[in-house]
């Protein structure tokens, strides 16, 4: 028995036509908002996507967006989708291995109670973000779910660096342009609480 | 691009074995606990196990066993898995969806902080433990992550049930026996913090 969870064609077409290296968080966070609207717009998922660079030298490592619907799975968040695509390219369960570069997730919008999780076992050493939670929720519909009320601090007691507010703005006006579509706002209790 | 994660050969043989359905909580928990178990003498994950089960009828639709290492994913945990494949059985993101019984997760240790956010995107209805997750940590050495310091109401607080306490003691003698083995604990910062 297998789960497969695939990555769209478009943004695996996207991405050989980019630059391989992102210099500034700026340039980063531009493209992480632009997969983030392409995915709602072409249909394959939710407004969501996260890249994995690393941290040094912006090299793009990995881009995941929202599979959740398509897949007919509710872990098929950005973050995840995007961790499990580096951590296959480079072989390895920790992105923070021995040898490795430090590597930065960034995410157009704070991590779900889910996703925050999933960071420390990641091996990411930085993680940057656009929108605050309470904006996802209010833009979209869609709920964080029970997040750590000291998301942060418990991010860097690990040793992991979090920036927040990186083209919050910018980030913002795509979900709420989301919002405006009537696309479906998942949220695991469809059949009722 | 495809992410594809496997349950191991030997969990689909074993259920092919086992009756369909299993009445009491004791009945489930048994099942969760020898499966942790046989992952790590199989060597093929850590010593966790979560089965998805109609909560009412005790049918059980998928077992899911931890597979971060074999799999280079460190977001391949037991309970990931269990969900993942039985969305994938029952062709939904949502096991509280309409027309659906109300589903249960029975898993041999408290969730850590990514798997208990897992659980209300799932749309399981009732979480059913064994060892805590102090326990967990001290008998193995795996890191549950900053889990929310009020998990249980936070998910009671979503209509979800949370049974604690099922088989925690023969839960806790498996994973004794696992951290006795000396086999990888893998915390995501094995190139140090």
């Amino acid at each position: 028995m297998d789960i497969t969870l695939s990555i769209p064609d478009w943004v695996t077409s996207e991405i050989a036509e980019l630059p391989t290296h992102f210099p500034t968080l700026e340039d980063r966070m531009t493209q992480v908002i632009r997969f983030s609207q392409k995915n709602f717009i072409n249909k394959t998922g939710g407004p969501f996507a996260a890249g994995i660079f690393e941290k040094e030298s912006g090299k793009l490592i990995a881009m995941g967006v929202n599979r959740v619907v398509p897949s007919n799975c509710s872990s098929a968040h950005a973050e995840i989708m995007a961790l499990s695509t580096a951590q296959k390219i480079l072989g390895t369960f920790d992105l923070g291995g021995e040898g490795l570069p430090d590597h930065q997730i960034v995410i157009n919008g704070q991590p779900c109670a889910m996703c925050f999780g999933s960071i420390p076992w990641s091996g990411v050493r930085s993680v940057v973000t656009a929108a605050m939670g309470y904006e996802v929720e209010a833009l979209t519909g869609f709920d964080e779910g029970p997040v750590h009320p000291n998301w942060i601090h418990e991010l860097e007691k690990r040793g992991i660096e979090v920036i927040t507010d990186v083209m919050r703005a910018e980030a913002c006006t795509v979900l709420a342009q989301f919002g405006r579509t009537g696309q479906l706002v998942y949220n695991g209790r469809l059949g009722g609480a």
